[in-house]
């Protein structure tokens, strides 16, 4: 790893090419908890460190995987949401839970479960926070903004019901939800999201 | 405090009437986290603490009451679940979150919240699921139980919208749902927590 840089040397630090990755996930962390993700560049976050941009990018590719390793989601959130970019609006609803389920009863769900509950926990709710507004809910409102100023909202309300199955089939165990082929959670909760994020809205909210 | 019990004294322990709070608090926390609100005794809290039942139903009444008391919630789960079995089964899903979200959203609402996340972290796990599969489930599984055996899974949803709404409003704090009307969220989650309740299940939930 010829690429560490020296400029960035303070005494004290960590030095070497696992200092640097420490450094950078270390400013990372801090950054995107204090400003969100969208207000974060990989430039600041290369400046906390005191590494060249070029370092970051070179050690964690886009600014969502530099946020996956830094919040220790394994896995980089786009890989996820990427896909759906492809899927018609009025098949969302059940589209996102058929991707997500099988997701989180993987392997790498266990990881993903964990991070998501460390990041509701404390110090580092405002992560969990910039996680939602600036990836999930920034990746589907313009697709489902209908009328104007509602796309937010809607995502918002989906993120909500997904959230809660986290919580009850994850967190908390609650059984026989717990324990339930994947598939059935699907089933009982697209027509759920499908309304959040196409439907009909009551009167009042805000737009 | 003329009825503090002298059997029940330890060395170490502290003595006196706040000690024996404490110590009956401590052991229902215990108790309830290892084997449930549903297994256990009022009698069980009172030995694990080395006092008399009576004493614990002296100081906290129920056992709804003591648990409110142990998980550090601000209200007792009765004085909210109560109400509800006046309300015919169609008009829950609406009744619910009426009766919940001027709760969450009151002055004992910041300490709920707070127990609610502490329940969701860590040790405090096995609490949180006790407290909806023995309190809040078992209330309305009963009610909804149609056809039969879909009760529990009909309540674990609407909990897990529910859940999510805490988790995204207050947890979170994902705007705007966060300082929206608490009407509207009403308004929103309504006819999804009354289609979980009442309303056709896909094929395949475990019955």
């Amino acid at each position: 790893m010829s690429a560490e840089p020296t400029g960035g040397r303070r005494p004290g630090r960590p030095s070497g090419a696992s200092g640097s990755r420490d450094r950078i996930l270390a400013s990372a962390r801090e950054l995107f908890a204090r400003n969100g993700f969208a207000n974060t560049s990989m430039r600041a976050v290369a400046s906390g460190a005191g590494v060249d941009a070029a370092l970051v990018h070179h050690y964690f590719g886009t600014k969502q995987q530099l946020f996956a390793a830094a919040t220790e989601l394994p896995v980089d959130p786009m890989v996820v949401l990427g896909p759906l970019r492809e899927t018609p609006v009025d098949q969302l609803g059940r589209a996102l839970p058929e991707l997500l389920l099988p997701l989180w009863d993987s392997q790498s769900g266990t990881g993903l479960i964990a991070a998501m509950r460390s990041m509701l926990t404390g110090t580092e709710v405002p992560l969990a926070r910039s996680f939602f507004r600036d990836i999930v809910v920034a990746e589907l409102s313009q697709r489902i903004d209908e009328p104007d100023g509602t796309g937010v909202l809607r995502a918002e309300f989906a993120a909500s019901q997904l959230m809660g199955i986290v919580v009850a089939r994850y967190i908390v165990g609650l059984e026989p939800l717990a324990s339930m082929p994947g598939e059935q959670i699907v089933d009982m909760i697209a027509p759920t999201l499908q309304r959040y994020l196409t439907g009909d809205l009551p009167e009042g909210p805000a737009r």
